[in-house]
């Protein structure tokens, strides 16, 4: 049993314009490289770019470029640049940034400790659909 | 402060592996669509698909039946079929669903919660980009 421990109750959800809210909100969070970028920097210290870009692993310069741009203009995350040659750029995550670091891990852990249960469930379903 | 709560280490997500699972599984999980669904069921009764529908608003048929067959395949959501008249459908959360619903509720909830600043960190941002 899950137990209640949301202020979101059902009846909340059922109204379009919470859900939509949620709804939007989550398109842009929700997405896998807002994620692990908000697990990556949520123990600090503040990451550079390339060190974002190798610890993810198979995320373009382009999709962890937008990604960034997407989480600074929602206030999850600063960009610091420092006038050296080459110049340096930081990113850390904001108070906000911090706050959802919290719930994205347990999704993060939740999946890294369910993914065997996930997997044998599709090659079942795989199977059955043959 | 965060406080430390997952298993998840630092060193477990500079793993590419690790990371990689993670994002695999995110990218199936971590969609809009999924995450309200999952917070939809999570509280049961069992749910019809055009319950589902009218709940979640601005989705359409074939978007809310890709991603009910997808959570079906990754076992979290149950497919139940009674044989009336028009052919009556239920969806449910499966124990592997329940244990998603609590990090996914807490997603949604920081969501509705934070919305609010967010959308003032964007039109700050906005103004200061224009």
């Amino acid at each position: 049993m899950i137990p209640a421990h949301s202020d979101v109750t059902l009846e909340d959800l059922h109204s379009e314009s919470r859900c939509q809210i949620v709804s939007r909100i989550l398109s842009r969070i929700g997405d896998k490289w807002s994620v692990l970028i908000v697990m990556l920097l949520r123990e600090g210290p503040p990451l550079r770019f390339g060190e974002l870009k190798r610890s993810i692993g198979g995320i373009s310069q382009r999709m962890l470029t937008l990604t960034l741009r997407g989480l600074e203009r929602d206030g999850l995350v600063t960009r610091t640049v420092f006038p050296t040659i080459p110049p340096r750029v930081d990113y850390e995550l904001t108070d906000l940034g911090r706050s959802l670091a919290r719930p994205v891990d347990a999704l993060g852990t939740w999946a890294f400790e369910n993914h065997g249960r996930i997997e044998q469930a599709r090659r079942a379903f795989d199977r059955r659909t043959d």
